[in-house]
């Protein structure tokens, strides 16, 4: 199996001083998720994704996106999941009787037939799915919150070593980083996060947040919502269609999370 | 029209205090790109991506979209762009006789038929579709590029008030920037610069650098081939697949560009 980083010879240059060194790089290598699916009794297979992926949890990347596009709802929609030609490719056979809209992956959520492609499409979609505002139960203690930036980048094992993996978290009110999870692209990070969450049984995750190293888009902020997740909380910015769809469903989130300072865009009645 | 921001009332914490201002966050639209082309006689329209970018530039997106996934080749190869069904859809219409391949865009450069999903495919493949080394006869001083990121920071207007926006620009040895693009995505930012430079009747632009305000992986890299640019320089850390497919096909490849340090992981002959 390949590793997460990778050694290879650079130049470091430090004003006129060029120096060879071996240097660590994040390591970048297409995954392939295939889906197998029963339509009136015939089996059939279909790429469904091909993603630029850090190597590791590659089964927890494929539930987790086909959990975040709302193709499989339970773990007991999954009949098994295997490598197909070689280490790039996994194959998700699911069980018999499992409905398959796989439409809903060429429109991407970003498209109604009512009005076409625009941001409240986007929103509209997700309602027209059955996605619903996460519970409204639990809170998290602002002291929590502060200390997550520094959790996650204690618990980014591969980041040190080569600062090109994003990170993702699920995490409890007392801040408890719960599942980390790295990856060269951020919404990988996620669905790797969101597919053990998945696997144990724990969505949706009503009681934990979802905590990210980079910024908070319209994509992040709904797998956050399709997870059951009440709270996202980013190191950077948010986008305009995150916030508006935070608000709509009533999900917390979070932005500038640094230091003991960070801004609430959406459900500031769930930080106490 | 659409701005790049967009003005929202949000809750500041700062150690135990609250307080309630207006702020700046980056706007997020999805942008459906359509393409009309002819075969045999008969004209046909097909979706080809939906994505989430931040409004302004958009035929510049389209452009260098469909540059950087080689369906089109020169200015004289689109008839039309014009905008359908709201500010969200563009139709790019190409002219009679161009042979489109979109079955390239499905499979994405992540694969070839002899060996499967790989990070060595993905190399092959641009071998295949006649991608080519940049030209060798240009050089970046030392002193030109450790200026990049102070300009790059500069001339992002939209950055310093909504801190949600990558940066992208295209820059002479000199270190000027001629170019710079901003968008809630990497690969849009990147997108809009390349789709100008086609516009401006400027590829391949062999004597012009690319500059990333973030990481550089495989797709920045490939978009940076296709260009027929000979270095991208990212302010974070590339990828292992970027430096693969800089050293494969001599692209100059610069990371970590801060203050007047940086680091050279292929084409190092490029820089004085």
């Amino acid at each position: 199996m390949t590793g997460r980083s990778q050694v290879t010879g650079i130049t470091k240059m430090r004003g006129d001083l060029r120096e060879s060194v071996d240097d660590k790089v994040a390591v970048e290598e297409p995954l392939e998720i295939r889906l197998g699916y029963e339509i009136a009794g015939e089996r059939h297979t279909r790429s469904v994704s091909i993603t630029m992926r850090t190597p590791g949890h590659d089964e927890d990347l494929a539930i987790g996106f086909l959990v975040s596009e709302s193709i499989i709802q339970s773990p007991g929609d999954v009949a098994i999941i295997k490598p197909c030609k070689g280490d790039n490719t996994l194959r998700v056979e699911l069980e018999v009787g499992v409905a398959v809209d796989l439409e809903r992956l060429q429109r991407h959520f970003y498209t109604t037939s009512s009005c076409g492609v625009c941001g409240k499409a986007s929103l509209d979609a997700l309602h027209a799915v059955g996605v619903e505002a996460p519970a409204d139960g639990v809170r998290f203690p602002r002291d929590a919150l502060v200390q997550l930036p520094e959790r996650l980048s204690k618990a980014q094992a591969t980041f040190d070593e080569t600062g090109g993996l994003h990170a993702a978290a699920a995490f409890d009110p007392y801040g408890e980083l719960l599942i980390v999870r790295e990856d060269v692209g951020r919404h990988n990070a996620v669905d790797k996060v969101i597919g053990a969450l998945f696997a144990a049984g724990r969505l949706p995750a009503t009681r934990l947040g979802l905590m990210v190293s980079g910024r908070a888009s319209f994509e992040l902020m709904q797998k956050t919502l399709v997870a059951g997740m009440p709270l996202l909380a980013a190191i950077s910015a948010p986008s305009s269609l995150a916030v508006e769809l935070a608000r709509e469903f009533n999900v917390s989130l979070v932005g500038f999370l640094r230091g003991d300072t960070f801004n609430i865009y959406a459900g500031e009645g769930r930080i106490a």
